[in-house]
C-alpha cells in the first residue's frame, strides 16, 4: 500500500499515480491533494494525525516549495512503515508518530534524485517513482532491505522540524494555531485535558462555552473542544471558528482557564 | 467493497480510510466527501442517487452534526447491501431505493458505539470500524450474519426521513428544490413527466423553454430538463442555473405547464 | 485498470463509478473530477499530460458540453490503451501522444450509444458501461478484439483537435495559454528550449526573469520557467502567474527572448 499526499491540487496526482502504476501493482490510497500549499509545518501536522491511522504502508508526501533547488530527497524506516518525500521536515513529525509505536528509532536517508526530466515536478520525476522502488523494495524483504538500495545512503534529515507545544501553568495556557480545517475549526498545540472540569474559559479576549460536542451550543455560537486530535479547538457549531474567533494558523492563543 | 461518503472534506476521510484498511482489505469507493455540510435531507438525497449504482457493497456515510450527541449508530441491510452511518434520517431514502430491488425490506440495527476516543470525530472513532466490521462479517456470510454480532440490536430507526413529494395537479406542479448539484442545476422534486409535449413552462415568475439537452439553447440561456435523476431541473446552459432562477435548496418551485 | 477523468466535481464521478463497478472489477483510478467545465482543450491538454504517465489501461473521458445530442460517441485504441469518450476533440491529443509511444497508429471507432436513461448524465448512462466493457473486451484479447463488438464502427473521429503550435522566430516566440494549473501557474505553448541561455526575457509587457526553479525568485515575485509539461510557464514564487502576469487560457503570449 501507498498512501500519497500533496498540495498540488488536480490533475498533477493522477501524473504520481500513473508514474507508480508502471513500476508497481501497489494499492493507492489518497491521504490529501489540498494540503495547505507550501504550508511545511501545517501540512506535517496533518501527516502525522493521519498516517498513524494506516496498516502497513509507504507513505509518500510532497509539500515541496524547494522543488528543483538542492534541498535533498528524504526516505525513512519506522515501525515497519516507510517515508517519502523532500528533506524540508514534512515528513518528521508523523515519522516520530508512527515511530513511537515502537521504539521511536527511524532509519533515515538521502536518496539521489537522479536525473528528472523536469524542474518543477519532482513528485511525478523523483518521488513517485522513488516511492515505487521503496516499496517493491519493502514489501517481499521488509525495511531493512532500503540498505541494500545503491540509491540510498544513510543519514540524518538535513531540515528539522518539530511541532512547537504550548505551555501550560496554572490557570493560563498560551499555545498557538497549528491547522485550521476544512470544517473551520482552529486547531491549537494546547492539551485538551485543560478543558477538564471547566465550564467556560477565556480564548484571547472572548469568553465561551466548553463543549463536548458541537451540538452543546446552538448553532452559529461559539465553544471550545478537545478536538479529535487531542487538542483544544476553537469552533462555533454548524459554522467556522477561525472565522468568529479571528484565528489563522501559526497565532497565538492565550487561554485562562481559571 | 465499502463506499464512503462524508462532508469532511479534506483529509479526515483518509483517517477513516486508515482505521478501515487496519481491518479490512476491502475495495474503497469514495461516494463524495463534498456532500452538502451538515446538510442531511440533501446528503441523503445524492446518497439515494448513487448508491443504487453500485454492486452489493457496505455503504458508509457520515453527515452527522450530531457527532459526540446520544443519537444512536445505525445499521442496515437490504438487497445484500449494507449501510452504516448516524440515525438522523441520512441513511433511510437512499437505503429505501437499494430495498426497491428486491422486496423493500430493510434489517435495521442499533451499533454499540463502543468507547471511541473523541466525541468530534465518530467517523474515525465509530463508524469507519464500524463499517469494516460489518464488511468483514456480511462479505463471507451475508447480512444475515449481522443478526449474530453482540454489539448490534435489531430495531427501527430512531429518526426517519423521506423527501417531500411535489403536489401535480392539471396544469400546475408545485414542489421545492433537493439539491443544487456542482454544475449549477437546481434539482427539483417535480416528477420529468410533467414536461411531456411541452415548449415552454413558467417556472415560478419566469417563462423558460424545456430542452431535451443543455445545448437546447444558447450558451448562458436558462431551460429545464428532465436531469438525470428523472426530476425537473432549472438548468443554464453553460451556466448555472441556481443564480438564474434564484433558487436555493429548499425553496418552493411552482410550474404552470399549462 | 481504468482511468477516470470529468468535468464532473461530486458526487456524480460516484455514479460512474458504481456502473463499471457493476460489469468489471477494473481497478479504478481518477485523472481528475475537477476538468475546465465544458473545456474541451483546456481539458485536452491535461488528458495530453497525464495519460502517458499510464500503464496499459481503458481511459474514460466526459467533458461534454453536447451531451445528449447527436454528437457521436468515441472509441479509440493505440499502443495498446483504448480510450472512451465524446467525438468533440477531447481525446485526440492524448490519443495521439500514447499514440507516438509505437507507430501513430489509432483505431477508431463510432459506438452506438444504446438507450440512455437520461439525456443530460451520458457519463453514466452511456461512457461508463462502455468503458466496462472496452476494458473487459480488451483485457483478455486485446485492443484487436473491439472490432468483433458489434457496438463498434471503424471510423475517423467526426470532430478533429489540435493544440495550437507557437510560433518562435529569433528572438521572438509567438504563442498561448493552454491551461492554468492549479498553482495559477499559466503554461504556453511556448517550446520551453527558447529560454536556453537567458537570464531575463519580456513576457509581452513585462521583463521577468528566468528561472530553473520557483525559489529563483523571492516569495511573491514573477518569473518563467520550462514547465513540467516542457513550455515555457507565467509563474510567480509561492503565488499565482495567471494573476501577475493578467493571463487567461487562450491570451496571446508573445516572448521577447533578445
Amino acid at each position: 500500500m501507498i498512501t500519497l499526499a500533496s498540495d498540488f491540487g488536480s490533475p498533477y496526482p493522477a501524473a504520481m499515480k500513473g508514474v507508480i502504476l508502471r513500476r508497481s501493482d501497489a494499492r493507492l490510497v489518497d491521504v490529501s491533494h489540498t494540503l495547505p500549499r507550501g504550508a511545511i509545518r501545517e501540512s506535517a501536522f496533518w501527516l502525522r494525525e493521519t498516517w498513524p491511522t494506516f496498516p502497513l504502508a509507504t507513505h509518500l508526501a510532497v509539500v515541496d516549495p524547494g522543488v528543483g533547488t538542492d534541498r535533498d530527497v528524504l526516505v525513512g524506516a519506522a515501525a515497519g512503515h516507510t517515508f517519502v518525500g523532500p528533506d524540508n521536515g514534512l515528513l518528521l513529525p508523523a515519522a516520530r508518530r508512527v515511530a513511537a509505536d515502537t521504539d521511536g528509532a527511524i532509519d533515515w536517508y538521502h536518496a539521489d534524485p537522479g536525473d528528472p526530466t523536469s524542474t518543477t515536478f519532482h513528485g511525478r520525476d523523483v518521488f513517485a517513482p522513488l516511492a515505487a522502488t521503496v516499496h517493491e523494495t519493502v514489501k517481499p524483504a521488509g525495511p531493512d532491505a532500503l540498505a541494500s538500495l545503491n540509491r540510498l545512503t544513510p543519514t540524518e534529515p538535513t531540515v528539522g522540524l518539530r511541532l512547537p507545544e504550548a505551555r501550560v501553568e496554572n490557570d493560563r495556557a498560551e499555545g498557538e494555531v497549528l491547522a485550521i480545517d476544512d470544517f473551520g475549526n482552529a486547531i491549537t498545540n494546547v492539551p485538551g485535558t485543560v478543558l477538564d472540569g471547566r465550564g467556560t474559559i477565556r480564548v484571547n479576549d472572548d469568553r465561551v462555552p466548553v463543549g463536548e460536542t458541537f451540538a452543546a451550543v446552538a448553532p452559529g455560537d461559539p465553544l471550545v473542544t478537545v478536538g479529535s486530535h487531542g487538542y483544544v479547538e476553537c469552533d462555533v457549531n454548524d459554522g467556522r471558528g477561525e472565522e468568529w474567533f479571528g484565528l489563522t494558523v501559526g497565532d497565538t492563543v492565550c487561554l485562562d482557564i481559571g
